[in-house]
């Protein structure tokens, strides 16, 4: 067992002990704990004592685009957050285009990191195609999330929601169960609807129509505007944020937002909070030596 | 019957001459050529000699905030859409936020015009509260629409996406006729699915979940950081503009979306335009009279 706080801070320090280190280390804990290890400390498989250090753009442009297949990807999208912030508060609206990204978690923690500093913050990520055009029959995009966060304390909200039914590690954990799909999530090869995991050729767009037109604009923004799609060393990632504050006190967003939740949730809805951890959270052995082993490993290259 | 580019012309000049006018009364017109009249010049009965200008910002900030409840709409969101477009292309990135929007039409002129300048075009609209949150039993939102514009040419891309699964104009249609409402499209009074539309109270996120996210999505930009919700006199609208060749020169954003738009037609997919119409399309008489009405009362109002 080690506690959700002293994860952070071991691996936080492994890894430079900058802001940037422990936001990284942050979001790759976190999925850990909230049962989402493909996102978690998994990625540490990508450190190299070597990695380039996030690339700079010159000055603090409003919308900028960096190459990130040097990067260790957690810390090169937490670096660049972490800029964006800054440059947001500044400009009042900044955005960033990454390509080349290689494995690097959730976009949750990056965006609810932006509401943290009193920002809005907005972020997609394409990936490679796995998820079929609505109607069509063939993998043409990733399973693209999108994710905005924005609000402090109980009225914070973070939206996360991948463009596709399933991913492709369900079809996988599938493939090994033998167990049938549900209905309507993928298509076979010949682009027939299926629900053997074994015969999964494409997935499915969340919703029809509305998921694949989501799972597009993500694309367009990610991977064309940003230029990740189609490169082989990582995926294409866009940031986004705002400073509603910028529209001075005229305008009171955070009552808006108290008065949203509090209709929303008398309407019966559920205000999604892009699930968030208690402080004392504890993760469990298993973690805690899988921890063990990758800092070893990250301690062992960095004396070399 | 009367040609487009006439009416085009002829409203374009009521409105006064000016660039905003000219898109104003294009994208009406237009509404009317693709048979949504409900969009198109219809929204000519909310015009008065006496509206206001359009608000201006202090100078050309990349995010701003203007209150249009004293304007003719469809010319103040025109007349915001350039003037975004002049400081997105200097800023790289700008957002603009609006309140108080009564009828304007659709979304999608506006963002193609932002395309048809260069630069990627977005943006939403929230509205009077008919549709209910996904799992949820009452309306808290509006259906809540978002549009994406990008390239031209062949290349061009307009994503046009409704977070409900009919409007309300549909279900008020569907109660002149008695005819049954499809499944899964709208709530009564107790929270219960309905298909009689006289019993209808709420209507159904688009695809369940996702559209329920992506309507909160629009809600939380344009009602609540645009702080449009809630406002009587009107809809809160946000429209944001960037430029992708900002990235400059090393990255072929217009090649990437060429090989996008045939990697999704060749996967099966269909490729949204939008709705554009060709440049001899004509309108009908019933149209042309529709026109002529408005028209003379604008020059009757105008000449007082």
């Amino acid at each position: 067992m080690i506690a959700l706080h002293d994860a952070v801070g071991r691996l936080s320090a492994a890894l430079g002990g900058s802001p940037a280190a422990k936001l990284a280390a942050s979001a790759l804990v976190e999925a850990d704990a909230l049962g989402l290890p493909r996102f978690g400390i998994a990625m540490l498989d990508e450190w190299a004592a070597d990695a380039a250090p996030v690339p700079e753009t010159a000055g603090a442009q409003a919308v900028s685009w960096l190459d990130c297949s040097s990067c260790f990807a957690p810390l090169a999208v937490a670096g660049t957050t972490l800029d964006l912030a800054g440059t947001a508060r500044q400009s009042g609206i900044a955005a960033v285009f990454l390509r080349g990204v290689r494995g690097f978690g959730r976009l949750v923690p990056f965006v609810r990191h932006l509401a943290d500093t009193g920002l809005v913050g907005i972020a997609g990520a394409e990936g490679p195609p796995f998820v079929a055009p609505h109607g069509g029959t063939r993998p043409v995009i990733g399973t693209n999330p999108f994710a905005l966060a924005m609000g402090r304390g109980s009225e914070r909200v973070v939206i996360d929601i991948a463009s596709s039914s399933a991913t492709m590690a369900d079809i996988k954990t599938a493939r090994m169960t033998d167990a049938p799909l549900p209905d309507g999530i993928a298509l076979d090869g010949a682009g027939r609807p299926t629900r053997v995991a074994a015969d999964v050729a494409a997935l499915l767009p969340r919703g029809g129509q509305i998921g694949s037109l989501l799972g597009l604009t993500v694309e367009l923004l990610a991977g064309v505007a940003g230029a990740g799609r189609g490169d082989a060393k990582g995926r294409g990632v866009f940031i986004l944020a705002f400073d509603p504050a910028a529209a001075g006190e005229g305008i009171d967003w955070q009552g808006k937002l108290a008065a949203l939740k509090s209709d929303w949730t008398d309407g019966g809805g559920y205000w999604p909070r892009g699930g968030a951890l208690a402080a004392g959270t504890m993760l469990d052995g298993d973690f805690a030596q899988r921890l063990d082993t990758h800092l070893a490993r990250m301690a062992g290259q960095a004396g070399c």
